[in-house]
């Protein structure tokens, strides 16, 4: 029977009086989406809401050098993150929260954006991420391996308080911003500054290749510099090994310079991706310079054919969305090192590893947009012995969930 | 007038455009729902998020054993619980966030849901109840008392990071799980294994009969087994006395074993339930043993005539939905009873009290779906006295908003 | 063309249908709205919920006896508040949740209250505020300057846990309540009992007159009474100095009771806003009395033309709400002194600053009604020197993103 638009009107509106409810507005049509979460946004792209969270429930097992330890094998079972995220706009102001429910609780971000001067010319104020690296710049939702890389740890300059002048179209993307890094002992501020930019000679549907580089310098007190052996696990990541350099004897720095390059290129269900990292702590008052550098290179293919999605905004890689039902199957590689060996052994400064690297291979299965299940295999080696190791092997995997 | 259906169909969506916006999805149908909190599901069933939350305040006073003070009358007023509680499902898999604003924030339950394998075989990675005993596995939201039994909170496992396989149909419910319960000095995971089984003779219009019984064994540091006297207060409950054995001088065991028998049932307005509780902690360092044994019995009526509700994929006791706009009303009485007094009080044990036991009285309001207001009478006895003392009173009352 | 009642019906059926799901809800007609949060509420007036939050960026930089650090100038960016906030009611009873994100966590208000009775007798239980004055009373997102005044300061009374009876019409606002205010050495409570009454002999079109007066009484621990001078920074506000009488060598009094009178007026776009406050700590165990009062005066003129809103519930000003796009102007200036020095400065007492004023001047851009950007400059002085300066500068400035 073929129905007139009459008849499918009334049938309509008949139906929903039956057994339901009206949903209206007393303002400006809105347009509302739940997947996990909620979504809502006046049709005339006045306003906005969005509610969502993500948590990452890890397991790993280790040995060898991983474990502080010695001669020991390590396992534990804990949140990595796990984060309720608010956010929305309202004419021409953002905002963005997210609240760290590990560790007591904390803010990760939190932050508004005047975003009226267009896509180019963005203001945020706030805690935020200063984007420098571009493994540290994406989202840990959607990082291929679990853990950032040695030297991407080692440089990782964190979400600070500050603020932030950043633009992106299809061929570059920038920022630049300042930060707090501390209070010193008169009550003033130390400061930091990061820029970065990046620029991509190709973008669309042939493929991605992503050129950037940046750079930051920090006024503080720093008293070290490396990072753990690609595996956390026990009270505040305590049972993990570093491989650094660090004073002792209370000597302290009172400034932090660094800069990397970043390379990376997407085409179909393959993407690569490496950066290069190179900085120093130094001070004035007579501690000598710590220096650290070091890369990685990482390859990853997308077995079941989707390819990682990028964001211009914050110039990286973002999530993959599966295209059917049994999800997306993701294999990779990375093998990255950690050189702070540039800098002499002898008091006050002492250098623990002196060179690291891991060889990190995994498999991801995206079970559908919101849940991630990843499986690494992490092979690390240090030149120098960390209490009487100089190698070692951990299995870690992650169960996320991200509305 | 009779109205035909024309011109309803036109009233409504005249109306509706008249004074209101339009509230639609960019997406699959979904049906949203507001009481305290907020809903939204995809008619498909494919998706859905909740928002709600839940708080309790309590007031108490209290006197002779219960107060930690000798001689001296105790008196607070303080927030027993308060959660944010986020949940929702993507497909197959589900997630549940409850974080407690109580004790400056902390993760209450956090996990992700595999339910692909339909009720019967549920998996759950994350924080956690382990579900052992009826009392403690049933919400705190709708536990009769305002405090749970001795004996349930001497053997109560709070929740733990780990993972569960779990199901229910209308007879039998059961769980088995393997959760975190410390890191020891090498790094690695001490865990703790707990199950839990029940059936029910009869589940329907007639009533409910319901038997079980659970199981736990648990690796870690343990150094007293033991309860409050059905009363809190205090800075983290420090106002309280507690009945229990523990050991002095630094001895530690290193096992937990317990199990436990549940036997319940309902009929019309009228409920029942008892629990017998049996374990003990030891240790291979030559600690020796604590023993606890223990059980309670409960009798509620609701004088309105509605039936406590229950839910099976816990199997447990949940809300009084009260029928009338007056709300739902319900008086009961609960006898406990704890005793360490099996292991002899002799250095490293130190055993207080030896035997205690609660007869709790108390009447429930259910003003309205949310909203419980509850009043406790507390008569607490040890069979050894406590700081010179050897019985105690008290009266607690709690105001509930739960959304 | 002119479209028929049916043909707008069957047009807005169709065009709903074509791009988009419906939204329904399985209950009562629900009616939602988005402003950068989410507020939902069911047609018959029976359930609402409503999702909002606050965030204060602040930056400042002083001089001057304002910084605890002689000599030397301070500077500081933080958030001065970030909260979550969720509320809503089911039937006769409202709940309101305000976390605090800030300093790890901490619950700012959470209550329920009981509505039953009608505008002019509502009990409010659990954490709140406790209506003690004007500027005390008005949200932290609507205060004309930055910081409250000195005395306001020094007598804040904060939120506490207790039940509030509360009422309002146009004519008069009323609040009286007990809460807690500490637990003493024998597990008992020490309560506080505020009260406080505004009455408004002018509201409407024509303008507003507010007079007002309350008082507080309270039993617990109490080590001194004073302020910050306008401005916070630093580790827990730890940066800025403060003017105060305070006890030494370990007296404590056992009371506080203080009193205050209210006078504010509202004429279109000017609003005029002044209050006295006096109180002292005093003691039974020989702990000599502490005694303190001050005054604040101010003029606010909102250079675009629009009012101060004013809420009868809490006898307060409001949000300034921008009637054109480029938002919302307002200059104002506040003059504000402390006076501890009636009380002799001999031990225990130790007396610091004797009397301060502090003179603001600011301007505030509403630049929607979700946003607000603040810029103070305040002059502060004190009678004796304060490490040796007795007067200060700063200039403050705050990004508000209220939702």
């Amino acid at each position: 029977m073929k129905k007139t638009a009459m008849a499918v009107a009334i049938a309509a509106v008949t139906a929903a009086a039956a057994h339901a409810g009206t949903v209206t507005s007393d303002g400006a049509d809105i347009v509302i989406k739940t997947k996990g979460g909620i979504e809502a946004k006046t049709a005339d792209g006045n306003a906005s809401f969005k509610l969502g969270g993500r948590m990452q429930l890890d397991f790993n097992s280790f040995d060898g050098v991983i474990n502080t330890v010695p001669g020991e094998d390590g396992s534990d079972i804990f949140f990595r993150r796990a984060r309720i995220e608010l956010g929305g706009h309202y004419h021409d102001w953002e905002y963005e929260m997210a609240y760290n429910l590990t560790d007591s609780g904390s803010i990760d971000q939190l932050h508004t954006t005047y975003a009226g001067l267009g896509d180019l010319g963005q203001l945020t104020f706030g805690q935020q991420k200063e984007n420098f690296g571009l493994e540290d710049t994406g989202s840990s939702k959607w990082i291929t391996a679990m853990e950032r890389s040695l030297p991407a740890n080692t440089f990782d300059t964190g979400n600070n308080v500050g603020a932030k002048l950043h633009g992106a179209n299809d061929f570059i993307s920038y920022s630049l911003g300042v930060f707090k890094q501390d209070l010193d002992d008169k009550n003033d501020l130390d400061t930091a500054m990061t820029g970065r930019i990046v620029v991509r000679p190709m973008y669309g549907e042939d493929g991605l290749i992503h050129i950037g580089a940046g750079y930051t310098t920090r006024d503080g007190e720093f008293t070290q510099l490396g990072s753990r052996l690609g595996v956390r696990g026990g009270e505040d990541g305590s049972a993990a090994a570093r491989i650094r350099g660090r004073y002792t004897g209370g000597a302290v720095a009172d400034e932090l310079e660094a800069w990397n390059g970043e390379l990376a290129g997407s085409f179909g269900p393959v993407h690569a991706m490496a950066e290069y990292f190179d900085g120093e702590i130094s001070g004035a008052g007579g501690a000598p310079d710590i220096e650290a550098d070091g890369y990685y290179v990482q390859l990853g293919w997308i077995l079941t054919g989707e390819s990682r999605s990028y964001k211009t905004d914050i110039a990286a890689f973002d999530k993959v969305k599966p295209s059917g039902p049994s999800g997306a199957w993701e294999a990779f590689a990375r093998y990255d090192e950690l050189d702070v060996s540039d800098t002499d052994n002898i008091p006050p400064v002492q250098l623990i590893g002196e060179t690291g690297n891991t060889l990190t291979l995994g498999v991801n299965w995206y079970a559908n947009e919101l849940v991630k299940i990843a499986l690494n295999y992490v092979h690390a080696e240090t030149d120098e012995e960390i209490s009487g190791e100089d190698d070692g092997d951990a299995v870690v995997g992650r169960i996320q969930f991200a509305f």
